[in-house]
């Protein structure tokens, strides 16, 4: 026998999350979580499951039967989306302005499909005239990618615009919204957007571990119409549909997270009770506070004004600071995280998280306090 | 906008879970599961990383270095072990004897491998005689795989001879440990098994959500001699690698579930507790007990006694009875969850699981004594 190591039990620190996610979680969502277990075929499952369902299209503001979590992180939410679209031999334009626009592009890669790609600057928004160009050159595309809320930069891209173009060429839409759901406007249907993905552990104040997704019935149309089978027997959407069809069976696919489902539960219903327009209102206030504290203290945003996502404040390393050095210092003493710079902005940039329950008037209080003491 | 829909919070019923899983969840997991959410980069939560992993080895009883708990539920444990190590025209050896093997099978062709199906029938354990003739006829077959735990049945498949087997004839063994892991023997090293997955809500009585993962040196070999790229950007573990390689620089890969990784620590730091041997000897005295109890109420078994899983106990429904009913009646009045039979044995059997926590003398009294109420 190998022999069995001796561990104690875990006991992490209480940090202040404001970094690119996970952020803080709310009170009421860990005590969520922390319900007993139940099968995931029981009755009261089930029930909770439709609820689940109607808080999800509320938060998506979609009517789109085909809305659920996925039962894992953000990354399988966006593979989600492409294996079941995409077919090999597809062509996908994908706008690429940081790390998970490139993260799309390898994602069209794995299925076989040919990715056309519309580079903006780190920190810039996609453009949309480019995107057009793109659409004007490749009539063959059926596929826009693009990313709504670049959490490698903190770019907001006009998502009703892109959305509006793709279905102009008659293309369908696949949208990353893990940074912005729920942090920023976000209308599904209104905006004609035909598959989004989401995360749990951003603006929703879940736990990680859940990629809210959401199809449209013209996307539903094209995952029915494939040539060949979807390439994940996990991710297929034609399999997955037969537990959260809501038509009362509920037929086994895999085991669900039943204890990350009643968190995420949990959080869409705080943010129905506090209403998205609200929540939009309230990260963008806490946003404009944590903006003018950082102007006092000379520290530079990455990304103009007029696009720069309230949820991630990401700013410039000041010049002659020990980016890891300061990042270590506010963790060591004041157990505050805040995000490293991702990709090309490694070592140049800070990402200020304020999302969900995280943007509130005392985190912002401590991270310029914080800030203003570790550089002083 | 769409109005928000008014939902109160969810308060699940305490059931006692004796199905297929999800099962009892320990209490102290439970409480783990609720502590602080902490970043998936900070250092705290790598420290705790680096224990899981020695967990992780030590109850599969390997030294793998690639040794690691995937983010998602079983079935994306076993897709990774799919997707990473067969290649489109590889011919692997399928044993089915029960629904996951036929999921492997599954499987197999969506990576564009050839499987060769080596079929027994539900209740009986994989035939290690016709594995070896398949082997034989298929001498351009790389890999054997097979169920060492049928969770629609209830059999026990002798993984060492099969193992063994598939490494005589030059190919990579590629195991189904769902129900298995924690619950009977399994030694990973000694009996030289290459590829490995399991589930964290079976024996190791952790939520639903997690697969624990394990690749011998040669199923890493195979990884990096890979001549296509692994079709999968989620689930490809030459990227989740650089996250779990423990080297210390925890690259980003994707945002852990931070939360469920602390209660899989814990459930397997109470293993570790308790002693593996002493865990598969404790299994084994509850499913006795159980199995005098249901002979004394004339249920009978549907797995011969020499390849029963003491975890999981399929029993025959008794002539004359509605099964839907009685699993109805046993949950409503006793808040019991026994599980239903899967594919073959739908209306036929009834799945009776004592895994990890759950396998204790008051779920055996209950099961027993609510059983013989309701078929009186």
């Amino acid at each position: 026998m190998i022999s069995a190591p001796s561990i104690k039990p875990f006991f992490p620190p209480q940090r202040t999350l404001m970094g690119p996610g996970p952020s803080d979680v709310y009170p009421q969502v860990v005590h969520a979580l922390s319900k007993p277990t139940i099968g995931h075929l029981d009755p009261e499952f089930i029930r909770m499951m439709d609820e689940l369902k109607a808080l999800l299209q509320y938060a998506f503001q979609t009517q789109n039967p085909m809305t659920l979590a996925v039962s894992a992180p953000g990354s399988a939410g966006m593979e989600t989306c492409f294996v079941n679209l995409v077919e090999p031999g597809d062509t996908v334009i994908v706008c690429r302005n940081g790390v998970f626009g490139e993260r799309m592009r390898q994602n069209v890669e794995r299925v076989g499909a040919t990715p056309v790609v519309v580079d903006n600057a780190w920190g810039e928004p996609v453009d949309p005239t480019a995107v057009e160009a793109a659409l004007k050159a490749h009539p063959e595309a059926k596929f826009v990618a693009f990313v709504h809320a670049e959490t490698s930069t903190g770019a907001l891209s006009d998502a009703k615009t892109l959305a509006a173009l793709a279905r102009q060429y008659d293309c369908l839409s696949i949208v990353d919204a893990v940074t912005s759901l729920g942090g920023v406007e976000l209308r599904v249907d209104e905006w004609g957007i035909d598959a989004i993905y989401s995360g749990s552990q951003k603006c929703l104040s879940c736990v990680p571990g859940l990629s809210p997704v959401s199809f449209s019935d013209r996307a539903v149309e094209q995952i029915k119409a494939r040539k060949s089978p979807c390439q994940s027997w996990f991710l297929d959407q034609s399999l997955v549909m037969g537990y959260w069809s809501g038509d009362g069976k509920r037929s086994y696919h895999h085991t669900a997270p039943v204890n990350a489902l009643y968190a995420l539960h949990e959080s869409l219903r705080l943010l129905a009770e506090e209403g998205l327009e609200q929540a939009w209102a309230r990260h963008k206030a806490q946003h404009q506070a944590l903006a003018a504290g950082l102007a006092d203290l000379n520290i530079e945003f990455i990304v103009e004004a007029d696009y720069r996502l309230p949820q991630l404040n990401t700013v410039k390393v000041p010049g002659g600071v020990d980016d890891a050095a300061i990042r270590g210092r506010l963790l060591n003493e004041f157990n505050l995280e805040v995000g490293a710079g991702l990709g090309d902005l490694a070592g140049k940039a800070w990402r200020i998280g304020l999302m969900g329950y995280g943007a509130r008037s005392e985190n912002v209080a401590l991270c310029l306090q914080a800030l203003k003491q570790v550089l002083r």
